[in-house]
């Protein structure tokens, strides 16, 4: 199936044959889709839908793209991901507690978007913090402390990377297929087997409505675990803050306080919850 | 409105400031829109539908991104279209013909597309003829005999030119709008201010069916009709080839016995039909 075959069953709605989704996703890494074919795909799936099976192998196409990295050890491999909020610093406290239960958490993270915050931002508040590593950098700190926080290097999901620039300009970002297959197909590239989802609602969300959200989090829950992935998924309340501090420098402070036990409250309880929900999927109990 | 916000209202059946589809066309040409954004605008309208004053809006944009030809002499300027049949070389005999009637006939013909031949290629089975004329020869041309048919030069509708190639890998090229539009900027390009149409309907044309072929017709003559070109439409049979025989050269001798009154049949009477078509709105009678 040529990949104007592929826009086009996608456009009718028409059964595609198994394989057809994944060939696209390495036409859009390797260059074999054009620009354009990849706007039109978009905005066919942003209208028409995709269905679990197609959403699901266009995920893992999308993971295949490049790397897929995999883990010794044993331990298990969990992550946790947030759909972006004000002042939601869990990742800096989650992923070392994870961690400590004994999980290996290779977490790759995000910029902020929009007026939401980005984890990385966060970390490179601290002085001397390096968030671009290269693989071999990032599998002797999991080795060393079970947890990196990194930056998706260029061999992650290059799919993702191409497709992603291409959605920002032709009014396709809205899409929940397209949304979910980005999102999962570079946290799948890390080779989880468990991950925990943080979809937040509320006025400070991508997702003010709560049939949004729920709807984003079944998309990505199904697809997830169709994928192979155990995942779970909270909707939370993104209507307020959820540190008492918003911005990169102070959202360290604030995580250090948790960690520390010097401070409760509501970021406190998230991550608890969060930790929760991904240590259950994820073996470590 | 960015081309961003453009696709999305196309995408939403939202509604648009007058002048945001002229701007997009004129991006098209000049490259202000890229391919990607070239690619998700034509499957929203395949997807959404434009009505008729955003279509026509497109239309005239398209014809406006390049040159636009205009006659002096006070002769009406008509032409004909169709849709693209077998041994269908109506136009070798319309177009001398609506000449000697007083007309002037700038026509732009193309290439075979299809199973179906093209005017172009037809004519230059005749030894020494050129199709590819520039705009001054073409002048010279019409000055002296009424009529020439030529190829479309790239200053005609440059718009036109990039998006039908997007169209062909993007599985956008069954849009009525779109094919509205590409038509129709090519013709009014030409400076035309009456057209009749040729729409075929049957198992050698591209709409098999009736009820697309009036969808079509009509999508174009309301389109031409509101950007301010006189046309009317014939819907006509293309369930068996048009002339007795059909082949570029044979094709050329078949039209050259009507138009010296050797032949009768098929051929002759859709010609005489069209033709009565075109004068009537083109004001020669």
């Amino acid at each position: 199936m040529s990949a104007r075959d592929i826009i086009q069953a996608v456009r009718d709605s028409a059964p595609m044959p198994a394989g057809a989704l994944t060939r696209f996703a390495s036409g859009l890494a390797n260059g074999e889709v054009s620009d354009a074919q990849a706007g039109a795909f978009a905005m066919a799936v942003l209208l028409r839908g995709l269905d679990v099976p197609a959403r699901t192998e266009l995920t893992l196409g999308m993971r295949d793209s490049g790397n897929v990295l995999s883990w010794s050890g044993g331990r298990p491999v969990v992550d946790k991901h947030s759909t972006g909020g004000i002042g939601d610093c869990v990742s800096l406290i989650l992923a070392p507690a994870l961690a400590a239960c004994g999980a290996c958490v290779p977490m790759i993270s995000g910029r902020g978007l929009g007026h939401t915050g980005g984890t990385l931002d966060k970390l490179e508040a601290i002085p001397g913090v390096i968030t671009d590593l290269p693989e071999a950098k990032m599998r002797i700190i999991v080795e060393k402390l079970g947890v990196v926080i990194a930056a998706a290097n260029t061999g992650l999901a290059p799919a993702d990377r191409r497709l992603y620039a291409i959605r920002d300009v032709s009014a396709t970002v809205e899409s929940l297929d397209l949304i979910t297959a980005s999102i999962l197909s570079k946290k799948l590239a890390a080779g989880l087997g468990a991950l925990v989802l943080d979809v937040k609602v509320g006025s400070g969300a991508f997702m003010p409505d709560i049939a949004q959200a729920r709807a984003l989090a079944t998309a990505l829950v199904e697809t997830a675990n169709a994928a192979g992935c155990r995942t779970t998924a909270l909707i939370t309340d993104m209507n307020q803050p959820l540190a008492p501090a918003a911005g990169n420098a102070v959202e360290v402070r604030c995580a250090m306080q948790v960690l520390t036990g010097t401070a409760s409250g509501p970021l406190h309880e998230l991550t608890c919850a969060l930790g929760g929900e991904a240590v259950r999927p994820g073996g470590l109990w």
